[in-house]
């Protein structure tokens, strides 16, 4: 491990070589998301350096970038967006440039270093616009980790020349720095992969340059082929929401815990890893820990593992410094490194999720046991949107013989989302039956081509099949599961018998985001129609009588506003 | 918790309520595996009680079994079967039989009580055939362990109505004993799924009859649901393969080490937990932690996840009860809980997987990181078959325009097993090719049904898919996922470039099991043709040239002797 110590004020040295090279793309094909951000043309994958500009109220998203070419390649970029709201994005130039044309600014985040304990600074940069990026640089040799700084509010970065790489240790495997304040200990940390070696170092420094190896968090969850985007978080511990002084919740140990004796905890750290390949599900996913953070070391209060987002297509999440509000906010990468060279877009591959706000909630895992988990709430912004017509139904039980039958508007614009809240009476099928309720979301040119989601009464799980499409990838990649379910526990138990569950969905051209039960748990999958067939149906069915009551069904179709 | 101390000997009472109903099946549709054991009619779940009878060289295997219907239902039994060969099976009249109709014999285990610690036994019943059954009795009311044992060689089982339940916590979620014994203790060993608290407890006794509970394991692993059918065996470390003295292995805490100075450890303990529904594959799966157990706890070296099949359809493993060269053997049930009640056979429901031997192996994970991991090489009989044409191919490198055709016999029984061994070169594509090798396994009447299996070189993985059948279940059951895949390292790197891969696959009618690279991990899933329709055709075909050389595949036909 290297170790640099010089902290005094640096000449500025914009990297500019390796610049994009001139590429012809082809045609847009129709279907670009609209509220998922997309780079405009070219490759991208993780999400990186996201924070937020408190001086200019401005979003910042850096992430993996191939300007030339819709597959991953070297020189890899930073390229970078912004935004006011959160929902739509508007794409700048490239951000970091990698040294070399075959190497590459790799992942990495950003932090604002409002006191300047770097000294990158002069009295010239707002104290909210101290960027200063810290990523991996990659070369055939070697990944180190690299500091560069930013003295126009995030939009071109200078490295620390005299100083990089500010970790280095002789490994061609150790990338992804995610950097935090620690308030408790009034240091810098900085959390980093050793990726092959199942391995999650910490790290703290005063400085952002000097860093200090404190511990290794290694080997818990699943492994798969390697450990990528380590990130450290602290979420608050739910809040007592009853009005009685006698139900007041504490927590020990992260345990919900009656006696009031004991001494409450009010927080807790949630650390994140993203693995690939090797996932159960198939390729890249994402699992946290939820534990205690001291400064130096990370114990999880169980060792048991967690995913973030059940889905195909999420990976490589990052949450925001410096949010407004002290909320975590985060983005993953909306693609699985299976197939993602592959899919039907042009001129640009793959997409971000929604932005999330994580929170802790006791979440009842099953009737005897209640867990910390982490709830997924998508933040959007309505004011950017004109709305299609509102279609809804509600307190009706529906059988196989009355189908729910929606005609949205044709030639909308392809975002359409919906809240589905439904009972289910486990009374009233038996084991022979399949006692399924489906939502139908069907193409406006060709209803042939349809989301096909649901409920299973029998498993207790929801359930996607992306599957029903002419677009030729679907049926031949053989890594593009058509078939994705997520176990739900009910929202309410209503009685013994009847149990409510609760679905919002957010269907954006080619994108799918489901928040099972409040966002309790989520499945985030990629779609692809034919380029313009734009969801412009909906269809309610059930498989068995008696069994579903429609509580509250709503959906609409929403466009942005020129 | 309820525990009894009634040693001396028992007035045997046949439980002989709850006899099968009669009930009307339709035709048997023609696609019952050969080699995979399935009840005669009826349904089945879980195997039970795994012994091996040493007096009578004869392999026992019990199962959760509804007589009554082909789908789960009270009462419930458990069903018998046998094999001389662990290949071929006889099915026998139930062998437990719940007391009342509201009631279930549920999952549990066999041990041989060689020595009579039970007092269950007189001379007259031969030691090796002293089989005593700890089994879960499920009501209304509650769950709770209740104790039978055979004098007829595992036939007939007699309760053990002077002292059930044996274990009592009051609770109606507390099942799935597995016992066995432990010679460093000189005590049997118990574990037992407290399922909807995540934990596994671990009981100890002397006599079978009464037990002291010694420690809990607890909410390691994912969670899903709820915890399942525990198991915990002793594995010996994988032994030193070289004849230098120099290159003698040893491990400390489960990880290789080269300094002959520690002392090395000789086994370790592999603690096996399913969970349904909510595995991360979707419904049922089951994982397994490797760790010490001194006679009162289990604690894993890492607490790192493992999952011993990686495909939808394996579930509930148990192992054997005294093998009789000591290695540890195991079954699965063959099924998926989000599924299993509406897959296209009749007059029975599911089937088991084949035996599995379990043994430890140090697994390149990646090129940073070896692993304990458990090896599964199926067993398997082949006296008991007459074979096909062999058809073989080797040394060959393939290219888009030569693909291998082979026409296997026609009306063939549909038993089908290959080994294909191949190289991958990660030179010879590039990032926008999707480099992958396809083995497709169609029918002999219908060529529109088959099985794609392949290996995908850029996402390291291979896949299987099972979706391309005319059978209706197939594309619409929403949890029948087509599309699988098994993440997979190298057997062997033949150059920085070139590395060598693995898969030995079954096929027997309606379920695949894959071993790749030896049985360093295994996929093992059900699909379904049109009733008749067998695997009778044999392509190999690439996306990319020059990439795969097939360095031997050979694929033969099977059929049961008469």
């Amino acid at each position: 491990m290297k170790l640099t110590s010089v902290l005094s004020l640096l000449t500025a040295v914009t990297l500019t070589t390796a610049t994009p090279i001139e590429v012809e793309y082809g045609n847009e094909t129709l279907n670009r998301p609209l509220i998922h951000m997309t780079p405009t043309y070219g490759w991208m994958n993780d999400p990186n350096g996201l924070w937020y500009d408190s001086k200019e109220e401005l979003w910042h998203v850096y992430y993996q970038y191939n300007p030339n070419d819709t597959v991953w390649g070297l020189p890899l970029y930073w390229g970078h967006a912004t935004s006011k709201n959160l929902t739509t994005w508007t794409q700048h130039d490239v951000a970091i440039i990698p040294p070399a044309n075959d190497s590459g600014a790799y992942s990495g985040s950003i932090v604002v270093d409002y006191n300047n304990t770097s000294g990158f600074f002069t009295e010239s940069t707002d104290p909210a616009q101290r960027a200063v990026a810290i990523w991996t640089y990659n070369t055939p040799e070697s990944e180190t980790q690299y500091v560069s700084y930013s003295t126009d509010g995030g939009y071109t970065f200078t490295n620390y020349d005299q100083g990089n790489p500010v970790l280095d240790l002789n490994s061609t495997q150790f990338r992804d720095p995610k950097v935090f304040w620690h308030e408790e200990s009034q240091k810098w940390i900085l959390t980093v992969a050793k990726t092959q070696q199942f391995k999650i170092a910490i790290y703290s420094s005063t400085n952002l340059t000097t860093w200090t190896h404190e511990s290794d968090f290694e080997r818990e969850g699943y492994l798969g082929y390697q450990y990528e985007c380590p990130g450290l978080v602290k979420l608050p511990l739910p809040k007592n929401d009853t009005t009685s002084t006698e139900n007041v919740l504490s927590y020990s140990n992260g345990t919900l815990v009656s006696n009031n004796t004991v001494p409450a905890e009010t927080d807790k750290w949630a650390f994140f890893i993203s693995i690939n390949p090797g996932s159960i599900q198939g390729g890249s996913s994402t699992q946290y820990f939820i534990g205690d953070f001291n400064g130096t070391h990370f114990v999880a209060d169980y060792p048991n593992t967690n995913v973030i987002d059940l889905g195909k297509d999420y990976y490589a999440m990052q949450t925001f410094f410096n949010s407004p509000d002290g909320d975590v906010y985060s983005i993953g990468w909306a693609s699985n490194w299976q197939y993602s060279a592959y899919v039907p877009t042009d001129p640009w591959r793959s997409s971000m999720s929604l932005v999330r706000k994580f929170s802790l909630e006791d979440f009842q895992a099953n009737p005897e046991t209640r867990i910390l988990n982490i709830k997924s709430t998508p933040v959007i912004d309505y004011d950017v949107f004109n709305f299609g017509e509102t279609f809804a139904y509600e307190n009706e039980t529906l059988n196989t013989n009355n189908t729910l039958h929606y005609d949205l508007a044709k030639n909308f614009d392809g975002l359409v989302e919906f809240n589905l809240t439904f009972t289910a009476n486990s009374s009233a099928y038996g084991n022979h039956d399949f006692a399924g309720l489906d939502l139908f979301l069907r193409g406006d040119m060709n209803k042939n081509e349809y989301l096909r989601l649901g409920f299973g009464a029998n498993a207790a799980a929801f359930y996607i099949d992306r599957g029903h499409t002419e677009v030729p990838f679907v049926s031949s990649n053989p890594f593009f599961t058509d078939k994705v379910s997520v176990n739900n526990q009910p929202s309410e138990y209503v009685t013994n018998e009847i149990t409510k569950y609760k679905v919002y969905g957010i269907a954006d051209r080619n994108i799918l985001e489901l928040y099972f039960n409040d966002g309790s748990q989520v499945s985030t999958n990629t779609y692809f129609f034919t380029g313009g067939n734009f969801i412009g149906e909906a269809d309610i069915e059930v498989a068995a009588d008696g069994v579903f009551e429609i509580e509250d069904f709503q959906i609409r179709q929403m466009t942005l506003k020129l």
